[in-house]
């Protein structure tokens, strides 16, 4: 892999752009909450997935081969003499590939869940990223809201698994045929107004009632200075919306009560409801109550596919933002039922409602609880202060990992003890052990307590100091107890 | 993302070519085991790292840009109106821009392990895939041995934690500057010629001694009859190397012994046999003693980077290979010292060295062992009788989940009773639950074992169906406890 010429420049070491590593605890605290996700995934009878990382672009669907610019979005390219293909941007696109490829020998319904990272050919920006985690649960082959609500219990459990109290999420649900019964209802036959309706209803969190009155209207100023048009409606025409955005009421049948009154006389609307009243019956018989999943008419979703059931998980609890500002730490997870997908492929409609969580809103969340991250240190490290004593350091790490504890022997020029102990430091290591040729001969070892030595470097008096100190001797044969004893509840 | 065009053609539902899905256990037997290891890896200090899937070319270094064929070996495309990028085919070249990159921040040595898939673009064939997992360790910045002995031990440690019982595998250890001593001592200064010997000696475990001694020779018959031009060294010329490769001893000390007197004056080859002796010692005194690990200098390892200790796992239990024939199952881990990749990078030399396991091959194994694969049931089915009482069979399901038991409902079309136990027989499942209108009113439900029910329909008798029954009927409140019962210790 060396090249020859000299003369070549060197290559620069750089993560291409929008892309980026991960280390240490960042890879290792995603994975343990993707395992403990996995498990109430399993437990609820879904079935992992792990489809390839390439797709064929015809497959994906979306991007059609275009000889100038096939992979607008997707990162594609064409095959030897063959197919274009392309990194797949998400994880539904796959599995309605998945389930039309194998749906003889898969179980109807199939239940799966996948995670794994996606690739979007975007423009990177801050916090943008063009390779993310996804974590999914779908139930393909089930036409049954109650395929909706399971999804919802299993979301609610989850986020309790991996470390959200109750009381500071909800999962938020609504239907989109109750919205498609309340634009019947207003006579909106134009699709380009329809479609400002509805997005201009995804903006109801941010600006609210008002916000949405006047954008429903002649326009608004928005919090920037800039005026943005209003889709035109009159106060009459906009009431409807208005109505059923507001309709959340205290309970559920209240709720209900105020959608009924919202969709007037729409079919697919009273269908709406009348799917929303069973999920609300089958999660209050799981006992999953309003502490836990509410119906809520505000929740849309931007997606396009969706055509039933609509869900949403919110962390309720709060966080400062960027500015200093308090707010609601938001949404973490949606899904919904989406009945077309497979459909490209076989002809046949296939009903499917599924879930997505956020993989990494839902790992800042965590942490922001200090539910991890909060104290990980790194290996008790063993230096090497004579060198042809290597077998003697190895030795002592052995009994330190087969007693359980982390731990390595400094690995790197023995020389300079002050390396050693930045490279403690570096591995922000609990202890250091230290055995030099006169220890040895006492049959004793020195251990130093990196952590409270930190402590007392940022605030101990002289005294505390003389007190307590950080590096002290104990006999060899007491080391693993007395680095247990350092290590105490902080590992 | 529906066509509107309905003359369009419909996509074809396929896995690209020499890509292919994981269903299921395959997904989480592999997650288990990678988790397992990543124990060990952590235990002795080594940190995770997750670096992009996507590299510059540049950075890739053996896939250099060209335009009519940039992505022989790799998957490549060009970023708009810039770089090269492709996908990673390994996880080392990957370390080695990391750490370059990084190389002010992190730890010097720098232990890391990673996990992943990695991404060769070569003509698919059977069992031969253009995506799989790669799950490696490296110490970087560690010039001394004492790092490629700690990787043998992780090594065992390592099979032994997921599952190969000591005895059923060796760490072979050799060194590559005993051999290139050697070839010092047999005067050979043609490239060509070295490589070719090279070769030859990585054939030694396929064709033995004899095989190799023709080969160095004028050449051979293979086995399908086809004659394989020899390397044309004189038999004088080829007996260093045969002395060489047969120069394991019973012991340790006769291996070195007879290493020292095959490499004669080399000076590079006492550096290769001094470096055994280390490696041999401080193994030695961790207790990795000659049942676990040993020097063996018919270890070549193909890759040409090596520059120093190279090592193999290998499994040394049998197995019936395609025809039937009793082979040892052979190597599933292997590495060795380069200390060579981080230069084009930064001009400096930086000593390295790692072990990667082959994860296909491991899981492979673990099977062959029975170690994992053998009874793995699915969810238990409650099944619907009743379709408006579905909130009844939801709270049986919550009953067994919340008992730890795997359990689902049926959210297919009930009408069909026989569809559901179609159903639960392709799940796997090991037991499915009925309640219909008359068990609900007499308290009590039906209970189907559906393993016993397999077992049964095998090799039962009349007088044995009678016996015992493989449904039965038990209080509702006796669920669970019933379940369990089935259940034992089958899951």
């Amino acid at each position: 892999m060396m090249s020859k010429d000299k003369n070549q420049p060197r290559p620069k070491a750089e993560t291409p752009k929008g892309f980026r590593d991960y280390f240490g605890a960042e890879v290792t605290e995603r994975a343990e909450m993707l395992q403990k996700i996995a498990g109430v995934y399993h437990h609820y009878g879904f079935d992992a997935l792990e489809s390839s990382a390439v797709e064929t672009v015809e497959a994906l669907g979306k991007f059609l081969p275009d000889v100038d610019r096939p992979n607008e979005g997707v990162f594609a390219w064409q095959e030897e003499d063959s197919d274009w293909v392309a990194l797949r941007y998400d994880l539904t696109a796959p599995l309605a590939r998945v389930y039309a490829q194998y749906r003889n020998d898969l179980p109807t319904p199939y239940r799966r869940y996948a995670m794994g990272p996606v690739w979007r050919n975007e423009k990177p920006g801050p916090g943008r990223f063009r390779q993310f985690y996804q974590c999914d649960a779908d139930t393909v082959g089930a036409p049954s809201v109650a395929a909706d609500a399971e999804i919802c219990a299993m979301l609610s459990d989850t986020l309790e698994t991996v470390g959200i109290p109750r009381g500071d999420y909800l999962v938020r649900i609504n239907n989109r045929k109750v919205l498609n019964g309340v634009l019947e209802c207003m006579g909106l036959s134009d699709d380009a107004q329809r479609d400002a309706v509805l997005r201009t209803i995804d903006k109801f969190d941010k600006v609210g009632e008002a916000g949405v009155r006047e954008l429903l209207g002649k326009g608004r100023l928005d919090a920037s200075g800039a005026y943005i048009d209003g889709v035109g409606l009159s106060d009459d025409q906009a009431a409807p919306v208005l109505a059923f955005l507001t309709s959340r009421g205290d309970t559920a049948s209240a709720t209900l009560a105020n959608l009924r009154a919202a969709i007037g006389a729409s079919m697919v609307g009273a269908e709406g409801v009348a799917e929303l009243e069973t999920m609300a019956e089958l999660l209050d018989a799981g006992g999953y109550g309003a502490d836990r999943i509410i119906l809520d008419p505000s929740v849309v979703r931007g997606l396009g596919y969706y055509t039933g059931p609509v869900f949403e998980a919110e962390l309720t609890f709060e966080i400062f933002d960027e500015k200093g500002r308090k707010r609601q730490f938001g949404s973490v997870s949606g899904g919904g039922r989406y009945d077309d997908l497979v459909k490209r492929f076989t002809g046949q409609s296939v009903p499917a409602t599924g879930v997505s969580i956020g993989v990494d809103r839902l790992l800042a969340a965590l942490r922001e609880k200090g539910r991890i991250g909060s104290q990980s240190h790194g290996p008790v490290v063993v230096t090497v202060m004579d060198r042809d004593r290597m077998a003697d350091y190895q030795a002592m790490v052995t009994e330190l990992r087969t007693a359980g504890i982390r731990a390595e022997v400094y690995l790197g020029n023995p020389k300079n003890f002050g390396n050693q102990l930045k490279y403690a430091d570096k591995r922000n290591s609990p202890v250091a052990i230290i055995e030099g040729g006169d220890e040895k001969t006492q049959g004793i070892i020195q251990i130093k307590d990196l952590i409270l030595g930190a402590q007392m470097a940022e605030n101990a008096t002289l005294e505390e100091w003389k007190e307590r100190p950080s590096q002290f001797t104990v006999p060899r044969g007491d080391m693993v107890a007395k680095v247990r004893e350092i290590l105490g509840g902080q590992r």
